[in-house]
């Protein structure tokens, strides 16, 4: 008997959702989805299963911890542990003949082979978009406002998205001819969000005179430069012209987008494919993100389809938290309304 | 160029679906998920991933074709092939304090690690639901009310229940005192529905003297035996006797099951946990079954609490199809309304 009931257990990492959690799950997706689909936004299905060598396109670290089987061709398959490569490889195969721009969305369950920390699922629940073919400040403000416009119909109400631009600090660095070593460390610690090594590295460059005092006071100021809109205001030139992507978001942006979006400089997203905005959406009531995305305008090009994109995904998990945490504290307010 | 061609297609018999595929098989699924609610079932997601033994619980030829992988402890894992097994899980484990009945109704996607056929797929989107803790007549009745009430309101008109017991052959070759290898090899003929080979080990037995001709006469009538209710009312007794249950659901039915129920006292359901009452859901206009299912009272046991079980599965595309059918049918007949 024992034997069995270690034998009938799930594997580890995965778990079931029973009814009255299934329920929940589709109060959130339904207004969720019925935004993405009023703003234009298609859903599509790909596979659970992909090739090794298509997820490979995208980037190791994508691909690295995914669960791995072998078809009878001896070809290696993955279990998919993204969703922007598989929607990458649609626009580029299937689609390749149609004209862009493309608005597609997904709710889907995308797999992670070894867990990140203990407790961390290894198969989840993702919604997310992406928007192909169309770039720069309009591409990116369009689909802002659809994670704008989506969250707040799931019912979320204290998020905030923290936006950043993979470039920027690159771009800053060589304005200072730093050596390239220095500044390859200095991104690293940056998008390991390791701000006291970030600052050592800064130190003990600053020391060997690879860099002068006041550079690296404007470096380290920057890393940290995190705000609404009212930062560009008073912006020292140097970060003036690198910001300038993030800045003419600002303006152009509306209001719904400009009351959730926190610019922060220093911020730069790990997956390699991100080739300039990025971003983050955080809630008060969660201790990492709950989802986030960013442009990818490279990213097509390796599967033989060149085209600016952008795109967002959240875990529906997560998102239920923060809804959850939400409500509560609107019913506390009110209690406390009532009560004063 | 070729090179990346060939890398980036997907896994064989996998697909993607995109945004017109996907609107048309929500508008199939969301009444169908709004009538299995009405009646009382709720919506239950099981992981994709499954433990090996788990699924060998169930049955081999549930588990034979599946994709393993092995996870970082060296046990093996499945894709599920099968959504009975996962269910039975479930309520065995998670659900072991909750007292029965249980109502459960799925929508996800099954996977088969070999292709049966050519352009048979590996990965299948398949609703269906579970009835656990309620045996009997009164069990499958309100199982067959849930299947008809879905199949209607998914948009189906012509299609057909055909419903077997899976007992009630071996039960009848019984009262003959056949040799247990001639009753083995007749219901595996039955199983593979191969009735040339059923006349041939029915024939050779004859000859052999193991079984008189009158007796053979029956039993291969028997085995084509096929109508509505009908067929209970000139029966001859020794049928009669093994069809009980057959003619005890016929009498007991509601209207809404009798209007699309067909018996066939010749059909035997491959999956091996089976135990009574088994059937198909066939349309005119395709070529296989769109679905099936049966009582499973054994199938809880073996996951250490025993429990009566009924439920049914349903190939979302084959029902779409079945739909488009139907809908043609409609207006084909619309339209010769108008001309005549």
């Amino acid at each position: 008997m024992s034997d069995l009931k270690m034998n009938i257990g799930t594997p580890a990492g995965v778990r079931d959702m029973l009814p009255a959690e299934m329920a929940d799950i589709t109060a959130v997706l339904t207004p969720l989805r019925q935004v993405l689909e009023e703003v234009g936004f298609g859903e599509l299905h790909t596979p659970a299963l992909e090739l090794e060598a298509v997820m490979a396109l995208g980037d190791v670290e994508s691909t690295e911890p995914a669960f791995r089987l072998l078809d009878e061709q001896g070809r290696t398959l993955v279990l998919r542990s993204d969703m922007t490569i598989p929607v990458a490889r649609v626009v580029a195969t299937r689609l390749r003949d149609v004209p862009g721009p493309f608005r597609l969305y997904y709710i889907s369950h995308v797999y992670r082979g070894r867990p990140e920390r203990p407790g961390y699922p290894r198969e989840f629940l993702q919604f997310g978009a992406e928007l192909l073919g169309r770039g720069g400040t309009a591409g990116t403000l369009e689909l802002l406002s659809a994670v704008v416009r989506s969250l707040a119909a799931a019912g979320l109400r204290r998020h905030r998205i923290v936006l950043g631009d993979t470039t920027l600090f690159p771009r800053l660095l060589r304005q200072f001819e730093i050596a390239q070593d220095t500044r390859d460390a200095l991104v690293h610690e940056l998008v390991t969000r390791d701000f006291a090594g970030f600052k050592r590295v800064l130190g003990a460059a600053c020391e060997a005179g690879g860099i002068s005092g006041e550079n690296a006071e404007l470096i380290a100021s920057a890393a940290h430069l995190r705000g609404t809109g009212s930062i560009f205001e008073t912006l020292d030139p140097r970060l003036r012209e690198v910001a300038e992507n993030l800045e003419r978001l600002y303006v152009s942006a509306h209001e719904e987008v400009r009351q959730v979006v926190m610019f922060d400089f220093g911020f730069v997203r790990r997956l390699g494919y991100y080739t300039g905005e990025v971003f983050e959406i955080h809630h008060p009531a969660l201790g990492e993100a709950l989802g986030g995305g960013g442009r990818y305008d490279g990213l097509l090009e390796r599967f033989g389809r060149p085209m600016a994109a952008i795109g967002f995904g959240v875990s529906v998990e997560r998102l239920r938290e923060a809804k959850r945490a939400d409500s509560d504290a609107v019913l506390e307010a009110r209690t406390l309304g009532e009560t004063a």
